[in-house]
C-alpha cells in the first residue's frame, strides 16, 4: 500500500468551505396556531448544560433510589408534550456558550460566544422578554445562579459582554421586569460593588420589594415587582442545601418558580417566565455527579410546578429544554454498573464542599476517613496521597470555569468514576443536539428538528404577537 | 459542621431496594392500528452503539464537509417520522450489551447481558423473525459485522451465549431465513472452522445461493434464498474501504440493503429485514472518530435506501434506532472547536489501520511522517515517543473488546482529541436513553418514551399478527 499517494488526495480537502452549522435548517416553526389555543402565558425552562446522559441518569436515579419516575420523563410516558431535537450552535462555533445560546432563544439570532444579543456589526436584537413586556405581559426570570448571568440576561438585555453583570443588574431595573430572582448579591450590594453603588436602592425607588431569603419568598406582597437575591454568587447546589443547615435559608428552583407564577398569574394580559437550573451546568463543568443529579432533580421538581400550573390554567405553554450539552456524562458498561451507579445515593455533598474541607495538613488516614464519611468511598493509599498532593503544592492546582477555589475536581472525579461507573468527555460544553419538549397551547408548532433560534419565533407565534 | 452525624443518615440508604430499571414503564405501545395502514413489510435499522453525540457529529460532518444534511435528520426536518426516547437496560444491568439489547427487540423480554432470548430460568422467548416467518413473511438480516453476531442473532435464534457463532451459523440454515448477509467466513468455511464442517454446503443443500463479494451481490438469482458472507470477521470500516482498493470487493450496508429489499419485496405476504451498522459500535469501542463518523454516514445511506423503498411501497414500516449508547462522544467547547472538528475530513484511515501499520523499528521521524500523512496531525516528539513505546514493549499493550491486535487505541485517541476537539467517556457502552424514529404505517403507535422491549410488540401490532 503506497502511503504517499494519499497526501495528494487529502490536500484537496484543504480548500473546503466550512458552512455555518445550522444553515441547512432555516427557521421552520410550522403551521398556523389555532386561535382558540393562544398561549397567554409562557414558561421557558432551561436546565443549563444538560447533556442527554444527564437527563437519563437523573431519571434513573429517581427510579432506582427515590422509587419514582421523573416528572419530565412522565410527560413523555403520558404523551403530553411535543418533542424536538435542537441544534445549539452559535454564530462563532459548533459549541455554544450560555450567552450565545440564550441570545438565540432570546433575540432570534445567533451571535458570537460571550455576547448577549449583539450581532457581528453591532446590531442589537430586541430581547424577547422586552417584546412581551411591550405587548402588555408581565415578565420574569428565576435562576439558581446569579440573576445577572448569561441565561436570564439573554432574554432581557443587550450587552457586548456577558461578564458585565454589574451593568446588567442596573439595566434590569431600568427596563422594569416584574419578577427577577436568583443569586448575585455582589452586583447589587453597595458594600460589595467596587463603585459602592446601592443597586437595591435603585430597585426600591422603582417600587420593587426586595427578597433576601426563603422566608421573604413566602411573604411577598401581591401586585408589587420582585427582586429576589438570595445569595452572594450562585445559590447553593441542591445536595449541599439538603445536608447543610446553614444553606437552608435559600429557596429551591421550584419554590422560587411557584412564587413567580403566583405573583404574575392573575395579570390580564398574561406573563412570561424563564426558569433556569443554572447549576446543572456548573456541576458538569466540575464533573460532579452528585451535584449534577440532584440539581437536575431540582429542575425536575420545577417542571412539575410549571406543568401543574399550566395544566390547571389551560392557557400556558411550557417549553422544557437546555441551552447546550456539557461533558456528555453517562453510565459505563461493567459487571457492577448498576450497583456502582446506585452508590451515588451515599454521596452527601458536592465535590466542591468535600474538597474544600480538606486541609494541607490532613494525614493519609484523615483524608481516607473524610472521603469515606462523605462519599462512602474507600480510597487506596495512593489515591489519598494523590489527592493530598494538590493541597501540599506537589501537584499544580486545577483551574477551570466556576472552579473558583482551584480544587482538584478532575483528579477526584477520576477516582469516583472507578466506584460509580460514570464518565465524562471533558469539563466543558458539548455540541450535541439536545432535547426540547413543549407542553400546552402552541406545542403543535414544534417540528421534530429545530435550530435554537426557532424557539424565539415559536414563542411569538404561539402567543400570537 | 459535624461530619460524623451524616454517617448515620447515609447508613439508612444501605437497605434500599433497587428496582429493576424500566419497571416504571410497562409496555405502552399505544392505540389501535389503522387497519388500512397495516405494515406489510418491516425494516428494522440498528446503528449499533450509537450515542446521541454520534448521530449529531455525523450530521454535522455531513453538513460541514459534505455540504448536505444527513438522511436521518432530514426525516425529522420534514416531519416524516414519529420519535421516542428509549430505555435500553437489560435484565442484569442499567447498561446493556448487544445480545441482551437485540433480545429485547427480538424476543420481547429483557434477558441478562451475553444471552440471546433465554430467560433466567431457561425460558426460550420466540425470536421475532421466527414469528414473522411463521406468518408467511420473508425474513432477513444484513450487517457490517459477522452475520452470526449478537444483533442479527437476537432476532433469529435462542442461545445461552452470544459467542456460539459456529452454532448460530448452522441454526440459521436449519430455520431457513431468506436473506442473511454480513461477514464471518470463519463460521462457515471448513478450512477455518475447528470442526472442519462445511457450513456453506449445508446452506447449498437447503437451496441457498452463496454470495462472496460485491460482484456476486449484483448478480443474484431471484426467488432463491441468499447467504452472503463477504469477509472473514467483520466487513471493513467504511473509511478504509474508501481509501484501500483491496477492500472494495466488499459491499456497503446500503448496497446489501438494496439487494435484500429487491430480493424480498415481491413476496405476497411481505417481508421483514434487519439492517445493522455494526461497526459504529466497534469504532466507539476504539474511540476512533473517523471510523465512527464514516460508518454512521454509511448507516445513514442505508436509511435513505430503506426509506426510499418504503415511501414508494407505501406498506413498509421503517424503524431507525440503536441498541445502546457507546462512549458518549461529543465535540468540546473551545476557540478552535469548529476548525478542529472539521480537520477530521483529512483523516484517511481508521486508527486500527494506522496503528497496525506502525513497526517497532520506526524512528521518531518515520512515526511523525506516518501520522501526518494519514491524519494531518503533527505529533510532538514526546507524543511520537509515547506511541512508539507501545510497540517497543516499554508500555503495556492495550486490550479491549474488538481490539484484536492490542493496538494503542486509547493513547492515540487522547492525542487526536487535542487536534479534533472530540472526547469520549470510556471505551464501552453507556446507559443513556437513545433515539428511535419510525416511518410509515404503524408510526402512530410509537409513544414518546419506550422500553426497548416495546419495539417487539410495536412490530407485531403494526403488522397485525
Ligand atoms: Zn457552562
Ligand atoms: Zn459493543
Amino acid at each position: 500500500m503506497n502511503r504517499r499517494k494519499f497526501l495528494k488526495g487529502s490536500a484537496l480537502l484543504s480548500g473546503l468551505l466550512t458552512l455555518n452549522p445550522g444553515d441547512f435548517f432555516a427557521s421552520n416553526v410550522q403551521g398556523a396556531p389555532d386561535p382558540k389555543k393562544k398561549a397567554k402565558n409562557i414558561i421557558f425552562m432551561i436546565s443549563d448544560g444538560m447533556s442527554s446522559g444527564t437527563l437519563a441518569m437523573a431519571n434513573l436515579y429517581s427510579q432506582n433510589i427515590l422509587g419514582k419516575n421523573g416528572n419530565w420523563m412522565n410527560l413523555y410516558h403520558d404523551n403530553r408534550v411535543s418533542r424536538a431535537l435542537m441544534d445549539t450552535a452559535s454564530a462563532s462555533s459548533i459549541v455554544t456558550d450560555s450567552a450565545a445560546a440564550s441570545s438565540s432563544f432570546g433575540g432570534g439570532f445567533r451571535v458570537k460566544n460571550g455576547v448577549l444579543n449583539v450581532g457581528a456589526n453591532g446590531e442589537k436584537y430586541i430581547p424577547v422578554w422586552q417584546k412581551f413586556k411591550k405587548a402588555g405581559k408581565k415578565t420574569g426570570c428565576v435562576t439558581t445562579v446569579t440573576i445577572t448571568h448569561a441565561t436570564p440576561a439573554g432574554f432581557c438585555i443587550n450587552s457586548d459582554s456577558r461578564n458585565a453583570e454589574n451593568e446588567i443588574a442596573e439595566m434590569y431595573a431600568e427596563i422594569g421586569f416584574d419578577v427577577m430572582m436568583g443569586g448575585g448579591d455582589e452586583f447589587f450590594n453597595p458594600l460589595k460593588r467596587k463603585d459602592k453603588k446601592d443597586v437595591y436602592d435603585l430597585y426600591k425607588q422603582k417600587g420593587y420589594q426586595i427578597l433576601k431569603n426563603k422566608n421573604d419568598l413566602k411573604n411577598t406582597e401581591k401586585g408589587k415587582k420582585i427582586l429576589g437575591v438570595f445569595n452572594s454568587g450562585a445559590l447553593p447546589y441542591s445536595i449541599d442545601r439538603t445536608h447543610i443547615p446553614e444553606l437552608q435559608t435559600t429557596p429551591s428552583l421550584a419554590e422560587m418558580a411557584q412564587t413567580a407564577i403566583d405573583q404574575m398569574k392573575d395579570h390580564k394580559e398574561g406573563f412570561v417566565l424563564q426558569l433556569e437550573g443554572g447549576k446543572v451546568d456548573w456541576a458538569a463543568h466540575a464533573n460532579d455527579i452528585a451535584a449534577l443529579i440532584h440539581d437536575q432533580l431540582a429542575f425536575d421538581e420545577a417542571v412539575k410546578t410549571a406543568v401543574d400550573f399550566a395544566e390547571k390554567d389551560g392557557n400556558t405553554m411550557v417549553i422544557i429544554t437546555t441551552d447546550h450539552g456539557n461533558a456528555n456524562p453517562g453510565t459505563i458498561y461493567g459487571a457492577e454498573a448498576t450497583k456502582n451507579f446506585d452508590s451515588i445515593a451515599s454521596y452527601r455533598y458536592t465535590n466542591e464542599y468535600i474538597l474544600n474541607a480538606i486541609h494541607p495538613d490532613f494525614n493519609l488516614q484523615q483524608m481516607k476517613d473524610w472521603i469515606y464519611e462523605t462519599n462512602k468511598i474507600s480510597l487506596a493509599d495512593d489515591e489519598a496521597q494523590h489527592l493530598l498532593s494538590f493541597y501540599s503544592g506537589l501537584e499544580k492546582q486545577e483551574a477551570g470555569l466556576y472552579n473558583y477555589k482551584k480544587l482538584p475536581f478532575k483528579a477526584y472525579s477520576d477516582i469516583q468514576k472507578k466506584h460509580n461507573s460514570v464518565g465524562w468527555i471533558s469539563m466543558d460544553h458539548s455540541g450535541d443536539y439536545v432535547e426540547v419538549a413543549v407542553f400546552g397551547p402552541g406545542k403543535e408548532l414544534l417540528p421534530a428538528f429545530i435550530k435554537n433560534t426557532d424557539l424565539h419565533y415559536l414563542m411569538l407565534k404561539a402567543a400570537q404577537i
